[in-house]
């Protein structure tokens, strides 16, 4: 027995017709785009039940969703609730990122604040508030402050999206909580398990959408379970106590983000999630430098060196001094060393508490490297891989970081290899806690460790991290992470990366944000000596196509220096843009991405294809108007192919303008990368 | 980057074939049914990951599935593990139940415990114990006492069932978790979301199958969420406490239920829940009597009476005076009233603590109605609503049920009426918490409350409950309960349960255990007045197709007084059986029943169907061969039908024998009831 049927009746008993059982206890809170395009709507049924519904051209886009906290030790706000208040605005500003994928940002939405009131005691009050942008949604719970609020002890929210058309989906399973690390599943939206975010849908008639959040700061990650039907349910990762969620009012969520689009290319060019966050809250960045760098780090993932002392260690101080030579002979400005210091002996693996981040290997002098490094204009890029023991690092992230600031070291990569669930945090009573990657505790951690850097003038890169939500805006110093399976699986081969991967990145993962997924691999071989699946072209492609503003050239010294000729473009190309443009691409299958040097006039260009050879065509309405550009083209032989010739690299020069299109051979598993030149400005 | 595949590699060294990057650290252990048509195999792969698989007459029926454990204060155990040990046995036994589906249970099983060692600190060891039966398997992790293991704070499992077929499979969403009244879906099982147990499933060769569990005690509930593919991963129902699961070791886990089947009537005769359960804790428990019984309940329903006191209120004293004389001139054995105590008049929803579990209304003479009711030879059913405030009902609980034993009273419904996760408990610290419905709180109130019952000779009957895991078998005075949608949804009409309502739940609820349905509604219109799914001789037939030792005549007495020769059934049929045959159904569609009762060597047959009108034939090959029966059929009249004419019965007698075959015919929404009544022992 339930009663609340019973309780549908009272709400009959007020309104006419049966079907009245779901009418609005008030007229609904509604908001548009700026476009007009995109309608939400926010109401409540006969029980006080709140829920949204989306609309896009006047079809429905979400269902009827619900909206709604469980709390550990109050009853769950999402019941008996009415609109008791409904606030308009809108906003269209510009703003600039100090480094992306594009100088100017646009935020221009129209804003819908409701307030949801309790009709009976503890007659609590949430606002739910909606941003509507023509390029999709984002709400938050913000929570003020009242009588007997003092602390929320969120067990769950209840936060649906209910997608109304049938679509496909492209997603990972939250299999071992938020760890990234899985090959991306294509299903029916009803196939859709335990999903992470982003979660990306194509619908039917081609309307492309991701569910993701936006600023997440003091609050664990959402996780989506499709519980049933199309009905996808926030899962908040769990945390170190009874709520998954703990904070004090008043206090506000993270942002609940839809992306809409056309198309799957217009998806790719959203900058919804950076608008939903705050500013640059650290003023002058400019000592957050992106750059290229190379490493001691590919030779670890293909066994022929270790991370651990001994005979193959990796990073000794021979090999140190080389590869910064190697760096600076060939104007790479940064060098990342793991390995370098104690604690990688042991089983590491989800341990952590050996590693000292302050005590080099005794064959490993730190202090002559740096010293090299800054002689030769080289800059050394930081290592402190962490297996998941946020604890201990913490125990030693100021003598940490005031090491490398001394050293001149401005950026630094952090690592947290460790199984989902696996991560090691205290509790408030100082306890060791074994907690997810994406935990509230663990989030806060990062949050630490990014403010503990940025008073050093220090940029982070992690990996293993929570996912990206946009925070690099307000901490410009959160350069990349990784976040999903990067180039060493091609290493390890078992199974490598298929062809589709990078595709299928772009359209998922990479609407998160940038990513360190190192490319570059020359020598294109696991180290049982498979082939990955890729040609040469596509590895130069991946530079244009994959943004981060720490973009590594993966591969060792000696692969390059075998061919310099497809080396000089990794060379030219930049890591900092002041605009990119998704030009083509379907989720999956391929993508060509132009993007405009933020320190010069030139173009880039990279496409990449899946198993599938293509050839697309490519108008360069992008190049400025009445101008000559030289194009360096390196693309796919005639031979070329992930399983033909891998090496089959055509380099050519020609030249084109705004008007011309090109014609864009990819071979399977290929890819192709232009530079275009600029000439003098108006010069036809 | 994980170093996972790293390990893999490392394993790789060891072994030959790249392909052994699945290979096993050890033989795999293994365990077939007694007939050998189930095997059942444990194995550890190269990374000491254990896994479970199982086959069916050759073919895969479970693919590999994970086996392991989360903890919030220590490593997970899951992976660097060897089968340390394994030790082999069977056992074939009967045993009695005092009360049931049949009085003899047959158990028999070949047993596997697979000892699961750490290969590295801190080399804990967990037993994993199999117990293949013919028609299934269960298991469940043994935790043994050891060394620095005192307690284990359980995350969360890793067990898995990942189905190998294709497989349709009807389950509940835990959407709200384990709030139990949705209507069951059906989806192909690549489309089930987060789902409650029992979930079953028919594979495409026609195999059932079904996933539950067995002995739930002082553990939160399982339920099972579809991470990806045919890939189900426990779930734990979430707790008080960081932890899912706090208890201390040595420590058994619930076991973890696969029933298999050759068709559904198999699927519904299954004795392995209870065959998993603990024996009989009581001893003498002639005191726990099945019963027929009516009320003061439906009114409340049809809103016409309340539970709360006004002049509305169905619990006064001459009304229920009224009751018991109907139930002692029909032969009906007892008597349930609700809303006799204080409490009902707030907003007692979700709230609960208002309830006084001794003090009546004013308007109620418990006394008086006790005494009448001693006078008449009546059992009154006490009632004791929570509103699922267990905490407050605890502080009550002594009381209550001394109140009940010293009025005669021996059995008692309770209610726990609440949304999903609004339970109240208190926690260690006496702090009151919301709570799951089948979080390890709940679990363990359930328990105190069988027990403090059993002191005082009283049986249970909980609604709202946690899901039945066969614990009858321990604790007889657990007599049935609810947990599924019952007969009131339909008076709530808003909608109605459907046609197939009853053939779904012979299939899946019921496989749990009895459900107190409350069938035998004669009058057939929701409060609204439109009709219900259902024809008059489907009405009495559920009392036979969904069996509980406590069965309601749930209508009001002038509806039975208007329709004396149909009502005839409901005094004729048994709650107690000597043996039950569920001899031919499909899930959804139809379903029909044989029980022999107990205290005679008369039969009784059920049938009921969906929407469809069908006609089916019945051998009669239970009944006693070389015997006459008169067979007194209750069957659908010609204008018979759910949308059609409700009320068309035809009552007739003949007399049949042991190799007469019967067709029944049912009408759209129909059914049909017989009692074979036997004559003189070999007279043909």
């Amino acid at each position: 027995m339930s009663i609340r049927p019973i309780r549908w009746l009272a709400a009959l008993a007020l309104v006419a017709a049966p079907m009245a059982v779901f009418a609005q206890s008030a007229a609904p809170a509604r908001v548009a785009s700026p476009d007009g395009r995109l309608v939400v709507e926010v109401s409540t049924d006969g029980e006080g039940r709140p829920s949204w519904r989306a609309e896009r051209d006047g079809k429905p886009l979400v269902a009827p969703s619900r909206l709604g906290m469980l709390f550990v030790d109050a009853p769950k706000f999402e019941r008996r609730l009415a609109i008791a208040g409904q606030r308009a605005g809108s906003a269209d500003a510009t703003w600039e990122l100090p480094w992306g994928e594009r100088r100017v940002v646009r935020d221009r939405h129209n804003e819908l604040r409701v307030t949801l009131a309790e009709t009976q005691a503890p007659r609590r009050r949430f606002d739910v508030v909606f941003r509507v942008f023509d390029d999709g949604l984002g709400f938050r719970y913000d929570i003020p402050a009242q009588p007997g609020l003092a602390r929320l002890e969120i067990a769950d929210e209840l936060t649906e999206f209910v997608v109304a058309p049938e679509a496909t989906a492209w997603w990972l399973p939250a299999l071992e909580w938020n760890r990234e690390e899985y090959l991306y599943q294509r299903t029916p939206l009803a196939e859709v398990g335990r999903a992470q975010t982003p979660i990306t849908l194509r619908a039917a008639d081609g309307t492309h959408l991701a569910v993701h959040e936006a600023a997440l700061v003091d609050y664990p990650a959402m996780n989506l379970v499709r519980v049933d039907g199309h009905r996808l349910r926030a899962d908040l990762t769990p945390g170190t106590g009874a709520a998954r969620a703990s904070v004090a009012a008043p206090f506000a969520t993270p942002w609940r983000v839809l992306l809409v689009a056309d198309s799957a290319a217009q998806l790719a060019s959203s900058d919804l999630v950076l608008n939903l966050n705050e500013p640059n809250a650290l003023g002058d960045v400019s000592w957050v430098r992106p750059m290229k760098y190379v490493g001691i780090w590919w030779e670890m993932h293909l066994g022929t060196h270790t991370w651990a002392s001994g005979a193959q260690h990796g990073a000794t101080t021979e090999r140190a001094l080389r590869i910064v030579d190697f760096a600076a002979d060939h104007g790479i400005d940064g060098v990342l060393i793991e390995g370098w210091n104690e604690g990688w002996d042991g089983d590491w693996f989800g341990n952590g508490e050996d590693f000292d981040f302050t005590r080099p290997y005794p064959d490993f002098d730190l202090e002559r490297v740096a010293g090299h490094a800054r002689a030769r204009g080289v800059r050394l890029i930081g290592h402190h891989e962490t297996s998941g023991h946020a604890a201990h690092y913490e125990s030693q992230l100021g003598d940490a970081f005031d090491l490398y600031r001394r050293l001149g070291v401005d950026a630094v990569k952090t690592g947290y290899v460790a199984d989902g669930g696996q991560a090691k945090v205290r509790d408030e009573d100082g306890r060791l806690r074994y907690a997810w990657h994406e935990s509230q505790a663990m989030v806060n951690h990062h949050d630490r460790v990014v403010r503990e850097a940025a008073k050093r003038r220090i940029a982070v890169n992690p990996h293993e991290p929570v996912k990206d939500t946009g925070l690099r805006r307000t901490w410009p110093n959160l350069v990349t992470r990784e976040g999903a399976r990067g180039m060493e699986y091609n290493a390890w081969g078992l199974p490598g990366n298929p062809p589709e991967h990078e595709a299928t990145l772009v359209f998922t993962r990479m609407l998160a944000g940038p990513m360190d997924f190192t490319p570059g691999i020359f020598s294109m071989r696991t180290r049982s000596g498979e082939p990955m699946a890729t040609t040469l072209a596509k590895q130069l492609a991946l530079y244009v196509v994959l943004y981060s503003p720490l973009q590594m050239a993966a591969d060792l010294p000696e692969h390059y220096e075998a061919n310099l000729p497809a080396f000089r473009f990794i060379q030219d190309v930049p890591v900092d843009w002041e605009d990119s443009r998704a030009i083509a691409g379907e989720v999956g299958e391929f993508v060509v991405f132009a993007r405009r040097d933020r320190r010069s006039d030139d173009w880039y260009l990279g496409a990449v294809t899946d198993a599938q050879a293509r050839t697309l065509r490519a108008p360069l309405d992008f190049l400025e108007p009445g101008r000559r550009y030289t194009a360096q083209v390196y693309r796919d032989g005639p031979g070329a192919g992930w399983q033909a010739d891998q090496t089959d690299l055509v380099i050519e020069s020609r030249e084109v303008a705004a008007g011309d299109t090109l014609e864009l051979r990819l071979a399977p598993g290929g890819g192709q990368a232009i530079r275009f030149v600029a000439g003098p400005a108006g010069n036809l």
